[in-house]
Order: C-alpha cells, then structure tokens, then sequence
C-alpha cells in the first residue's frame, strides 16, 4: 500500500478509468486537472486544479508522493505554441518537481505518435528509434528523452506507457491498436507494483490478434492484456472495405491522427512495408 | 465481399482446401489449373484450364480481378528446365497480368524451401536471407523478389506464404512444420481481408509447440494458428527413434525434400546449431 | 525408449524431481552423486557413488550411455578453489568421457548465473554474451564452451539448460524466475526427446508473467511451460514492499546471488534498464 | 553556388569559423545572432541581430533561402528555464520559418550530449538512441526528432551534425572527441553540396586515432576529416596521468560536460564497457 | 598459375578490361560472348561465340576450366521476356556446366540493382536483402540465390561483385558509385586469388569519398580499391546543382535505371533516409 | 610513467618482444616466466621465476604493481589436464591477486582461438560468441569471462587482446592474420596508456588488406596498426596453390589450429560462407 499517489489528467479519459483502482492502491490519492472540479471523489481521494505549465502549482501536489501518474495534456493535435505549455514544459515541472519531492517512480502516458511514421508492417520493439507524427507525438518523445535523462542521472525511474488507442473500437485499424478499459488499469497496476523499474517504455495496447507493436522487451513488467479487438473484425472490415496502400495514414503506426499531406515531402516513405 | 478472387493451382491440394472460404468471400471466384476440369463448383465459381507459362492463357483470367491466389506450380523438386515454365514464367505472367488489369493484391503459396538451408535451430524470421535447397525453392525466391519489385515500382499488393508442410504429420520433422488445413484457410482469410498489407512474408504453420520459425514481424495480419501437431508427438516419436546430426536433412529447416547428397561441398555447413 | 541414462547430481533438489521421468524414458537409469546412498532406487535404476572431479569414476558410469544428464555440481557460490574440482574439471570429465563411450548428447544443469550481470530490464536472449555473476556462474560459461567446443568438433550433442530459479516462490524476483518441478520435468523431457538438437542452450523458467527471458531461439525444442508464479504475486509483493533500484541485486538478472559488493567498481554498470 | 544561405550562431566559436566558408559557397550569407554586430563581414554577407525565441524576427531572415545553418543556442548547460527558449523555442522557430520560406535544407549544430550517457566503450553509431546528459542535451534531442518529422511530413531535409569538441585539446577525452576547425568547415561543405541529403545524422569528429563513434550510416555524405589529435597525445597523457574507471565522466561519450553526481540514481549505469 | 579460365561476356565493356589480366593469370583464357569474334587476342586466348541461352553451347566451354568469370548478360532494363534468355536462362546454364565440369569457383559480374530499391542513405553492407528495381536486377537476384544454393548443395564456390557503376563518372550520383577500369581489375583479381571463398557478396565500388555500400562483411576478400571519383567532384556538383529528394532515383541505390515512375506504388517508400 | 608493470611470459615470444617497449613505461619492470632465467635485463627490469599455477608465488610479484601484462600460459594446443594448471588456474591467480594488491588494469593475453570456429567469412567483431578450436581456446573463453566478472564485480579493469598470429608470415591464412611485432607493441601500448578502459576486447592483427575481424567497438583505444602482410602475398600464394573449401581448416578464423577431423561431429559447420 502505497502512501501517495499523484495523478494529472485525473479528468480525462484515461485518468477517469485509472482513479478507481488507483485509489485502491494508496492511502492517498491527489487528482489533478485544468478543470474546476470532478465527481465522485473516493474517501481518500482529493482534487487540485493546477495549470501543467505553472511549475508552482504543479510542485505543490508533490509533497510526500511516492508514485505520479502523468496523464496530463492536450491530448490533441494542435500547433506547437498550443501544446508548449502542457505537453512539454508540463512534463519538465513533473519531473523536476516529483523528483526534488522525493517521487520513487512516474508512470507516464506517453504515446504511439512519438514513433508514429513507422511502416505499420514493421513489428517495432520498445526501442523502436523516436519518429513523432505531429507536434503531439514529438511532446512524447521529449518527455521519453527526459525521463530518462531523470533515471540515469538523478535515479528517479520511469515508466512510460506508450498508448496505441485508447478509445472504443471505430475502424480497421483499432483491430490492433486498441487498449481496452480494463487492459489499460492492467497495465498501470504493473507500471506501479512491479518492485523495480529504472526507465522503462512499454506499448499501452490488448492481446489483438492484429496488434502491430513488439513488448517483448517490458516482459519483466508482466503485463498480460485479456482482451482482444478481433471481436468487433467481421462488422467493422465489412463496413469499412478494402484498404489504400497509397494513403500513407493507413500505411503507418500513427494512422490518420493529424493532416498528413499526402505524397508531400518523405512521408511517403514510411509507407513502405519492411525496414 | 470482394468482386472477383482467381485461384490458380485450384486443383492441387491447397487449392481444394481453399475453394469454399475463398467462394465465401467474393461474387465470382475463377478457378484455374492445367487438369481439363475440377469437382464441385460452387454457384459462384467457374473454372478456366490455363497453362501458367502461357502469358496469354493467364492475362485471360484477370479481366476486372482483385484478388489473386497465385498457388498454382510443379509442387515437387524437378529438373530446373521443368520448373522454368510454371514455377518461374507463370509467377511473371501472373504478376505482370494481374497488375495491369487492376489487381489490388497477389497472396503468393510460397514456401519454407526459400529458406530451407537455414540451420533449423535458427529461429529463422520472415526476414531470413533466401537460402533455397532446391530449384523448387529457388522459384519462390525469385517469385518473392518479383512480388516485392512488383509492390515497390508499381503498386500492386502481395502476400507471400511460406508453407511449411501442408500435408499430414508423418515424421518428427512434422511436429514442427505442420499447417493445418483449417489453418490453411485462416491464413489464407487474413492475407485477404487485412485492409492494407503492401509486401509481406509470413510462415505458413499451426500452432505446432515446436515450431521453428518466427512469425512476428507479420504479427498485422492478426493470424492466429489454432492447431497443433503435439497431438501426434508420442507416436511418431516412439516410431521414429533417435535422430542424427550428421543427417543434413535433419538439420535444416528444408528438411529432406530434394536430394541432398550428404557431406558434398558446403551443404554441411547449415547444419550448425546457431548462427 | 532409451537404453541406458546417466544422471550426475541425483541426490540433489533438481536431480530428485527428474529421477522419476527419467526412469521412464529408458531401460537403465545410472545415478550417481557424492553422498554414499539415494533412497527410492525403481526397478531400472541404480546408484553408484562417484566424485566429479576424479575422471575414472566418472568414465566407470559411462559404458552404453545414450543420454548424460548433468545436474552435478556445488550448486552454491564458494571459492574458486572449492568449485575447481566439481564445477569446472566435473564437466570436462562427463563431456570427455561421454563423449568417448559415444553417448549422444549431454542435458546440462546450467545456470542463468552464467547471464547473471546483465540489468534485468534486457530481455535476453539465449545467445546473450557470458556474464557470470559468481565463480559458480562462471563454471556455468565453462562448461557451456566447453559443451560447443564438443559438438562443433566431436559432434555430441547438447542442451544446456539456464534455470533461473528451482525452488520455492520466495521473494518478488521469482515472480519472474520461478521454475516449477513439473516444468523442470517438461523441460528435461523436450531436451531429451527431440531427435536431433546440435548444440542448444534454453532458459529453464515457468510460464510465469514476469519471466524476464527469451526462450526463442530454442523454439524447436517445443518447450511449453504450464505453470505461473503470479498466483503468489499478491501476497509476496503486500510483504516485499518497494524495491530499490540503488540495490544491484533487484537489477540484474542473476539478483542477490553471492556477495555483491555495492558501488564498488564497474558492477553497477548492469544495473541500467537499456541495453 | 546557392542564391542565399543563413547562418544562425554566427558570432559564436562554430559560426566565426564556418562564415568565410560559407560565404563562398553562396551570393548572399545572412549571418544572425544575439549580439549587436560582428566583425569583418564579406561583401556578401550582412548581419541581423535576432533573437531565436522570437519567431517574427527569425521569420524575417528566411525569405529567399535556400540552406539554413543553425548553429545558434546557448552552448553550455544551464537550467531548463533558460535554455528553453533558445534551444527549444529556437529550433521550432527555424524550422518552421525556415520551411515556410522553402528552404531546402537546415544544417543544424547537433551535440554529442544529445547520446552522451552511452558508454564511451561502445562504438555509437549515428542510430543510436537519444541518452541525454544535460537539458543542453536534451535539447539536441528535441531538434533532432523535430528535424526528422518536418523530412517526414513536409518534405524539408535536415543534416544534424553531432559535433563531438570543437574546441582546443586540452585533456585524454578530447584525443578522441577533437573536431579541428578545418574538419568543421570540410563537415559543413560536404552538408550542403550533397545533393540530396533527406534527414541525415552525423558525428562531427577529426579522424582522431581515438575517435570513438561510427559515422559509417552517414557514408554517403563523404566527409573525409583530414585532422587528428594523437598529435597530442604524448603531452596530455604525461600530464594528466592513470584515469578512474569510477568517475562516469570518464567512461560515458558525454564526458564531465554538467553537474554529474557520481554514485546517483542509475547514471552509473552508464559506465560499463559494452552494451 | 590457373590452367584454365573461362570469361563470358568477353566482347563487352567489362570483359575488354579484364581480358589482359585474367590472361597473366592462367594457361589458357577461354573468351565466350555472342558476337562474331573479338580483336587482340593474346598468345593463351581463344575465342568462342556462345548463346548464353545454349545450354550445351555454353557447357562446350568448360571442359578442365578452373575458374569461370561469368560477365555476360544484356546489360541493359528491358522487357522480361528478353532478359529471360542470357540474364536468367544463362546464369543457370554457366553454374551447371561449370559444376559438372569441376571447376573449383564462379566470378559473377552481379549488380548493386539486385539491391536497388533500398534509400541511399542505409549504408547497406553485402547482406542487404534483395530489393531489386529492374528485371535486370531481378536476374543478378536470381544468380545469387541460384549460385548460393551451388555453393550449399553442390559445393562450387562462387563470388558475386555487386558492380555500382563501371563506367566514366558523368554525374553526382556516379561520385559515390564509380568502379574505375583499375579497381574492376583488382577487384577481380582478389575473387580469383584468395585460395577459398564459398559463397562471397562484395561491392564493386572504388575507394569514392562518397561511396554508399559496406564491403566489411566481405574484408577477407583483401580488396583493397585506389581510386577515387571525388577528383571530378567540384566540377560535376556545380554543372549538376541542387537535387531533389522528391525524385525517387535520386533516393535510391540503384538511381535513375530503368524507368521509375514516380509516386507511383510503393515505390517511394525507399526514398527515406533512413531504415 | 607507471611505478610498475608485472609481465608473465616474460620469455616467450611475446613477452621477449614487448620488454623493451615495458620497461620505457614504467619505473619498475618485473618478469617473470616459469625458466630460470632470461637474458638482457634493462637496469629497471627484474626477473623472477614463478609457476603461474602456484597462488603463492603468483601473489608475490604483485606488491605495488599498477598494471599486469598477462601473456604466460601453455601457448600449444594440449590435454586439458596440462593445460589446466598454468592457462586456467593460472588465470585466476593473476586476476585474484592482482586485484588484491590494487592493480589497476591487466592485459591479457587472449587468441583468436577463444572464437576460431566462427566462418572465416564472416567478420567477427570483439562481441562474436565465444566458439573455441581447442582447450588452448578454451582457456582463453574461461580467462575473458573471468576478467569481465572481476571488472563488473570489482572493479579491475582488463583488455584482452585475442591475437590472430604473432609469428613470420609463413602461409595464405596469415596474408589476413597477421600481427607483426611493431604492432603487437602498439596494441600493448595502447591498452596501458588509454586512461580508461573497464572491461574491452580487441584482435591482435596487423593493418592486412586481408584482416578478417573487426576492431570497431575497440575504436576508443585508439589502436592504429602499421605493418601490412600483403607485402608477401604474391610469393605466397604462388607457392601455396588453390585451397580446398572442403578443409575445415581453411574456411574457420582459427585455422588448422589442434587437431580437427575433417566431416566429424557438427565441425563442418563452421565452415559455411556466411552467418
């Protein structure tokens, strides 16, 4: 039983599934969001609007935490000077502060799109080099780079949960991507009990038979996804047809997440189905 | 449902197997091989005898075509002058013809002789260098390398299956290689229905325990094996007796298809447990 | 049906948990170890007495052998000059006088202390570079070049199996090293029974969650573990608390085996989480 | 002969060295930087005082480029805060204007801090993964993923050069790291007159004796240094005398560059001798 | 001293450069190619006229031949059926009559189009998998599986040159790719001299600044080129001027051979820089 | 300058060549070997005669030293048990008294021979797996793993030179393996004047057009051979004739190395053309 987690985004998506069971896991769990408040707060569960960017406020939830969840950000693509604020300069007052508080661990909800312009037929490994899709995808891979930095330098670990989607399943390409609600509890449940981490980089995605990305390199985590998209094939490759190797978005990992130009620049590249 | 699959090879034994699903999934399935007729038409089936290495015979075959399942050829080591007819010309003419009248994709019955001279206790990926050990071999390299050229200049899709042993478990070396024939057609379905797959190897293999080959790096096609030769392992290992690794044919993954005449030049040298 | 197995090491935990199997694949089953008597003896099997180190005695069990297992040695960390004779000069003895009797293959009691300085956050392979732990792992990295040297020269094969840990679940590391009975059984059984190995080396591990190696490469042995350690996950991770990634012992694969001096000197280098 | 080239950085070690090399590859060299004026400028080349964070003002260099060299940030560790403008805001604001204008290429001054936690031992090539060392570092690793994404998606090249030391040799590390101010100009040229460079790393290094990193990936771009530090090496080694392999500055790429606390947290993971 | 050598493709450009040196080095040089007759022989030449087609035409040469240096083909992209003849039909013709006649080694005049399609920017050493971009470059596939399996099953040994461009440097592509008539011969020479080979890949590239391919794999060999394109560099880079990565044949190993159209298929794929 | 170097096999070849070169290095030269005595001591050289498998006598030259060079042993292939005593056990007594008595770094001694099974064709880098030729190899695997565990446990530094041939070049093998005399005191210089070097590995070899192994992870070194075997090339191979592939002596880095029975066991293997 851990005395105290911290946990940003607590109002988004991800966040919302996750404060159950992380609730359950510490004597006190402290929620945080850009937003005024949220509902159902647990016994021992509290709520602390803090603006990412503002590294006072941020730093005034760390006192006596053990563990953070970072699930905080635009979660969006957007233009760079949107995203600056929370996505990147939020990561560095996370970990500066965590780390000058004493933290053990961060758990960070990092992303597919920090190396989203991988050929989707590469099966890539958790080393996978850094190849961001947008501006969204390049905050992760600066926050990968800088918990690492944290972990090798100052010995604060991290865990960085690289989410594929986590969203119901609306088309072709969630058959393998998708990170069901209870597989994404799963994993956050291993990123915090596992006794030691260092810095670490794992998929966030269920046991589809069509995932296209390689944990094999997280196995001491011991993560064991139970579910599988493949439930939901026959209806959704009925609707959607057959596919267009010449349309980059469903060529690589990232997908159509953004405006990928088509045919402009190297893009193209990365379509290409070995490397 | 797809407009209009082409099967060549429709009369072999994996032709057979393949018919049902492969009527199940499109309007008009046109069957082809060089015997004068086949059994069982479906009410959405036709046959067209044509001989593979007559380029006009198989053009004939493509009109308005979308999928191809090229597996038709002599299945058995012969005379390179034999081969070069169905095995070589016939993958050309069905590439070539296929691509201009439109074709989206060619699923290719290519097989484990590509690599066969790999030493079998190399965990051989689909990436594995071409190593055939027969003429018969040689023919799906050189039709692997026709695919990939094919989808890299012009566009067109394939699916290249590298069977292991389509063919009931009669020997130790079996308890490896085996495909099932139900998963045959499971194999089969995900090289079709995958919405996009540009050029892509995958072994062509049940859930067998002792498996020899690696599949991951096709891990988005989403196959999943459900048989498994280990039901037939206490018999035939009880018949067969010690092995001896000495025996080429033993310590290959070709295994002792072809002669191999033992001790000659550098054919020893694959025998060698890791590489 | 085996004529005739030698088993080295038979009064010992893993050699007592193997006698039964063992008595069933063959007609004789020779056992041996220091101690003066085993009890038990089945009806096919006999002891005899005998030091590893003194070659004649070892050469006196090895008349019609088919099959050694090996499973004798100090299985403790001790001084060099302790484990010279048993760990080291015990497996040139077997192997040479094996060999000669023209046994076919050698089953080795290896350990994952012969890998046990790489940072347990790489998932290693079983081709992953020696790096003993102890002078017991690095009698584990001699015999198993030894072992290679044999088969790639003389042509007897063997399977050197890396157990990570053959014992009661105790601690939060066997979460992921725990090799159950009935597996070492199942994994003894596959080295013996698969016709022809060459020389191969498996880790011998359950089917455990947190297993944190990389059984791959020995796929064609059809090794398939059935138990799990994650059934004591609950309980024994409530009692560890949380590790310390400033322990080298929690960082490594080989973990607190032997006296692992802190800090000092380039030790700490494998406690790293990349690789 | 290029219509125009800007080079960021200009009145800084790096940039004095490159501008008459520049200036005679191009008609117009517009020279930037954050002080007031430079010395000695050619006939074709002007100065505008701009600040990187400033996306206007370096907007406003851009109209009409071709080649971009960025060699403008702070050169020297610092906190977050500071650096953040300069050497993150900075580099967006390059490559943004820079790709606005339709430049074809940025030139940018990468470090080696940006891999600087890899053991000095292993031989680093230009793909390896980003370890930082210092938030100067991490800014380089910023840059470099930027670069990549705006190859990738909007079609602009990059060339990042890793400079090692571009400085006098004054100490053991630099007798491998020393990249002479003739091996910088010859590094810069051979950046721009590539025809085609698509995103492009390299490690900017004379051919030291003791040069530890492999620039082979980036053979294409033919840079040959002609320079080499063991010219030194009898003085400096006499001078500084045995080193300590428990110092991590002196066994990771990155040398003493920042505030490392020996013995903290992970970094002295850093310090094995392969990987 | 060689008794016996035979070299096809003796009248084209190739064959002329080799022909004195091949003849310092033998008894008696057989020259072989489809035209009429060629000029200068030397006192131990002969000629003979041979389709490569001929199967028994092209055995008529190999009675006691050592060593074949097999250098014809049509040298050009055309259509399949054309090439299918001397490229294909020929390669098969060479190694079955050369090995039936005993000769000890086959010198293929290969091409780095058998690789062509992988992006410049990978420093592809002799193990890159085929990725041809020609039917011509399909054919130099085909011989080097063909002459690998010769060398596996029927122990003849045989030296594939990956020629890069054997011809005057006439543009920038050709800086990185030039074989100088020199180092063609001291290329062919080191193939010819080193006492074993088995199956041996090598480039056929000189010493350039520029040169793109990796011949370590190949060190054994001693080759050893001397010359250097990049004497032509400065006036060739500014006759050329800016590239454009958006022209796939400027991205590519195998350049502007054979007619590429761009943006079509998955072609483009191979322009990035890196994989 | 060291205050004292110990160097073992003070009277062979090796040690014979390189006392000079140590005695310039150092305040104090011991050496020792197991004659009597050795000729022509330097006025800073002593000599002490000692059994390198007697703990005892081993441990007495180590008072004060700073760095070992390690090159006693057995330098034959031979019984284990003779080789047992000075090229095993020895081994441990110079790594566990030197680091007893505080040295800094030991050099050793290694041989090609700890990895002569690999294919001559392929090009072995200082992390190829262990696969020694003989128990003289073998002892040089047992003595590299040792010095790992002494650096990563204790902190000891070690650089193991696998020398290819230190001897007048008498046969093609040694066109590529070559170390001439001049080098080898190159590479001992190197490995004691680097100010760090944890645990490394590199060949011995000669800057031959024909070296067959691959130095570049030991790049940090700094080591720059001069001498190139090609000078006796021609003569030779004139005088040696075509090689037989069929001779596993000639296909593997450790040549005709002990005695090899051609076709038995898995040798053969060794001998393929690529791995």
């Amino acid at each position: 039983m851990l005395k105290k987690i911290v946990l940003t985004g607590a109002a988004g998506r991800c966040g919302s599934i996750l404060r159950p069971a992380l609730a359950a896991m510490c004597e006190t769990l402290v929620c945080s969001d850009i937003v005024d408040s949220i509902d159902g707060l647990a016994a021992n569960e509290t709520y602390v609007k803090a603006d990412l960017a503002d590294y006072a406020a941020i730093a005034a939830l760390m006192d006596g935490v053990e563990m953070v969840c970072h699930f905080g950000a635009i979660v969006d693509e957007g233009p760079f000077e949107e995203l600056l604020g929370p996505n990147f300069i939020g990561s560095y007052n996370v970990w500066e502060s965590a780390q000058k508080a004493g933290a053990r661990r961060i758990v960070y909800a990092s992303s597919i799109h920090a190396v989203g312009m991988h050929p989707r037929q590469s099966y890539i490994g958790t080393d996978a080099a850094h190849r961001p899709d947008t501006f969204y995808g390049l905050a992760k891979c600066f926050s990968e780079d800088l918990g690492r930095m944290y972990w090798e330098k100052r010995g604060i670990e991290s865990v960085h949960l690289r989410i594929l989607s986590c969203a119901p399943v609306k088309n072709a390409r969630a058959l393998g991507t998708w990170l069901s609600d209870d597989d994404l509890v799963r994993l956050v449940e291993r990123a915090i009990d596992t006794p030691t981490t260092g810095f670490a980089v794992i998929y966030g995605v269920s046991d589809n038979d069509r995932s296209p990305v390689d944990n094999s390199n997280a196995a001491f985590l011991g993560y064991k996804p139970q579910d599988n998209a493949e439930q939901f094939a026959e209806e959704i490759l009925a609707a959607e047809g057959p596919g267009n190797p010449a349309d980059l978005a469903q060529m690589v990992h990232g997908g159509p997440f953004g405006p990928v130009p088509l045919g402009q620049g190297g893009a193209a590249a990365a379509a290409k189905g070995d490397d």
